[in-house]
This record gives structure tokens, C-alpha cells and sequence, in this order.
């Protein structure tokens, strides 16, 4: 089997990619598809992601969970806010929630109008996305949410920590999988050490998420793998159970 | 002095920098810019890049050298191609050179329009270039001209070169130029190893270019900073004397 992996190291590339009859891995490290991962392994129905605090609104009626934080705080009548310690089983479990992220909605709306499927990849999940990619007959577009469409570093080495969990089981690598695949294998003993190089380490330490970051590179506490299903983040096992 | 450095990854995210106050190093080691700063050096009164090679046949009554390749071969009736060793000083000395190369001009021409100065970097010339960027107080962006807009091994890790050594004369770094020094890091033992893990290396190989490439991977044996001015790319220092 032919398969090819690439890295999209930023949402601005997207349309440089064939990506029709592939799956396409959207990553948003910090802090997006981990507290969308988490949630989804805790029970959550659906995740819902939304670009603007305001977005939200639109779903205010319907009985959903609103999540939304500005400079690190709950926005005022907002349930949470986008650390992944709300999206514990006894706060969302059986529930729906409405997740604010602009980089992490700006990736997935790009690429669902074209790929065959869009899943979300955090470092919670890596085994389990790894295992369930190598099983797919298709190829796989691994897509960096990043910083205002810039590169960033946590998304590329979890990028990379998936291209090097694939590697055997593919045959087509572009120059992107090949460095973040590298720069993953130099940050892999300390990954906490290596994120903070990164120009955004003192925006994250103003925002006071020093605990979110911690969590959000553990690897392999969650076994949900959450796929876009319309506007809906559900656990993969639901939509071939439908 | 606080300045910073930048590495833009791909010609297709430059818009994402604000370069009005900034020099910009354009990057096409395979083989464009290591051509450019090789010929210059061997005394070249100025070299034009330009992207297709029907854009030579503007030139053709003015005298100039024509250089334009396809598929790896000189085109008919043109001068040379773009392999370095064409850029002698027996042949370019006092002379004029039109340049065919699709990446190189792109980065060029995106960058002219709002940069501050633009100028060339390669291996050959990675001290004088470095040498020359610490003297200025002017931020740099490294701008890496890629394979069709998109992210490649060889320019990237040049663009870490550079980074490197200006580390300790600037004051802030993206995450991309953290990510491409350590990617030079990995790479500078073994350059030429390091380049054929690219995607690309098997395209390279098909063109029959690896003198090219071991040639292009050489450092430090330039003095010149090609430097443009109009359309035409000359030594830094002649632009000095005007």
C-alpha cells in the first residue's frame, strides 16, 4: 500500500495540499485539541469549535456548555473557560460544548470543505490516533493550527511524534514530516524543556497556564480519537456505531 | 539594541512579517542563490534573476548571458544553466548574467516590493553574510524560497545556520528560527547527508546534480553579499560605492 504523509506547518499552506482522499490530523497543542481530546474521552457528546467569543451566542438557547476565556479569564456568564482541568467527566459528560479557539476552528474549517475526513490529534491521544491511522487506507495531512497562521513549535513535534509512529507503516514523506519528525526526536526526553524555547513560552506564562501545559503534553492518557462530524466534534466510535 | 530575527519558512507566508524596517536574505541553496553569490564573487557585474525562461528573451539583445536549464539540460541556444560551475571567473568576470530560477525570483519579488534591502545568502557566503548582518540595525528575516511555496530541508537549514551564528547579537527569535537552528544543528556534521533525506533528493538525483549540490554545501569560500538593486542583484560593496 502507497500511503504518503505530509505536515502542514501552518493553516496558511493548506491549499498547497491534495488533500480529497486523505485524513487530515488537525493539532492545536495548546490548548485547543487537548482539552477537544479530553473532553471527548470524558463523555462529552459533542464538542462544538467556534472562532470568536461572540460565536458562542449563537448557541446560548440550546442547553450547551459555553466555554470562553479572554487573557486567561472565564468570560463573565460563560461556563468554563479553555483549560483542559473543565473538561473532566463530571463536567461534561452527556454534554455539549461550545469551544472558543480561533487558530484550532480556522484550521478545521479549512480543511473539512476538501479532506475525506478531519480527526483532531493532541498528545493525549497519539497511540490511539497512531494505531486507528496505520489501519485507514489513506493518506494522512497532519495540520498545524500554529499562532496567527505562523509556525509554531509544540504543533510541529507532536506532528512529528505522529510522522515518526507512522513511518514504517507508509512510503511517502515530504521535507516538513522530515524535520518535524527531527525536531520532535530532540525534544522528545524533556518536551516541557522544549516548548519552552518557543517565542510564545512568555506569552503562556502571562496567561498563568503553566498546569494546562503540563497536562497538555502527557502522552497516552486518553483513548478517544474526536472526528468532525458537520459542525460536531464526536468520539470517532460514535459516528460508525450511527 | 534590540532586534530580532525571523525565519519565514515558505515565499508564501511573507505577508505574515511586517520587513518594511527589515533586511531580508533570500534563500534557494539548490541551486539559485548559491549560483548567484558564487558568480558575483568571480567578479559578475550583476546578475538578473528572472522566473521563466521565455523572460530571458527580453534580454537577449543587451549582450547578457543567458543561463536557463530544463530538465537538468541547457536550453538551446542559451549560454549555460544554472549548475555553479558556470558562474567562473572566465566566464562571468565583468559580465551580466540573466538567471532563470522559479522559487529564487518568487521569494525575490515578494520581498523587493516592502523590504528594507534585500540580499542573498548561501553556504558559500555564511560568515560575510553574518559578518555584514550583525554590523546593520535593521531586524532580518530569513526568507527560504522552498519548492513551490512550500517548507524544504536544504533552505531551512541554511536559514539555522544563520541564526546561529547572530544568536548573540539579537535579542528575539520566532519559533521557526528556534526550529531551523536545531535543525542545523542535527544537520552541520554531514550537510550532504542531511540534504538527501529531502523529498526532493530523488528529483535532484534524476537532474544529475550531485556535483552541484556538494558544491552548493560548501561553506564560507565567498566574500560577495549579492545585494539587489532594480532588478539586478550586484556586490554589496559596489552598491557602497555609488
Amino acid at each position: 500500500m502507497q500511503r504518503k504523509i505530509e505536515v502542514c506547518l501552518t493553516p496558511a499552506l493548506i491549499d498547497l495540499y491534495a488533500i480529497e482522499n486523505s485524513i487530515v490530523v488537525v493539532i492545536d497543542i495548546l490548548r485547543a485539541t487537548s482539552s477537544i481530546v479530553y473532553g471527548i474521552d470524558n463523555g462529552a457528546a459533542a464538542i462544538i469549535p467556534v472562532a470568536q467569543v461572540e460565536d458562542c451566542l449563537n448557541y446560548a438557547d440550546k442547553g450547551y456548555l459555553l466555554a470562553a476565556e479572554r487573557n486567561g479569564e472565564v468570560v463573565e456568564g460563560y461556563n468554563f473557560g479553555n483549560s483542559p482541568f473543565s473538561y473532566t467527566t463530571d463536567k461534561v459528560a452527556g454534554k455539549t460544548v461550545v469551544l472558543t479557539t480561533t487558530n484550532g476552528t480556522r484550521a478545521l474549517h479549512l480543511a473539512r470543505s476538501r479532506a475525506s475526513q478531519v480527526v483532531i490529534g493532541a498528545f493525549l491521544n497519539l497511540q490511539a490516533l497512531c494505531d486507528w491511522l496505520k489501519m485507514q487506507d489513506k493518506d494522512v495531512l497532519l495540520l498545524c493550527a500554529g499562532w496567527k497562521d505562523q509556525f509554531n513549535l509544540e504543533d510541529t513535534i507532536f506532528a512529528g511524534a505522529v510522522v515518526q509512529e507512522l513511518r514504517s507503516s507508509f512510503t511517502h514523506y515530504d521535507d516538513a514530516s522530515v524535520a518535524a519528525e527531527d525536531l520532535y526526536v530532540m525534544a522528545k526526553d524533556n518536551l516541557r524543556a522544549y516548548v519552552g524555547k518557543s517565542a510564545h513560552s512568555n506569552r503562556m506564562l502571562a496567561l498563568n497556564i503553566e498546569d494546562d501545559i503540563n497536562f497538555c503534553l502527557q502522552l497516552n492518557i486518553c483513548q478517544a480519537i474526536p472526528v468532525l462530524v458537520g459542525d460536531d466534534l464526536v468520539a470517532l466510535e460514535q459516528e460508525f456505531k450511527l
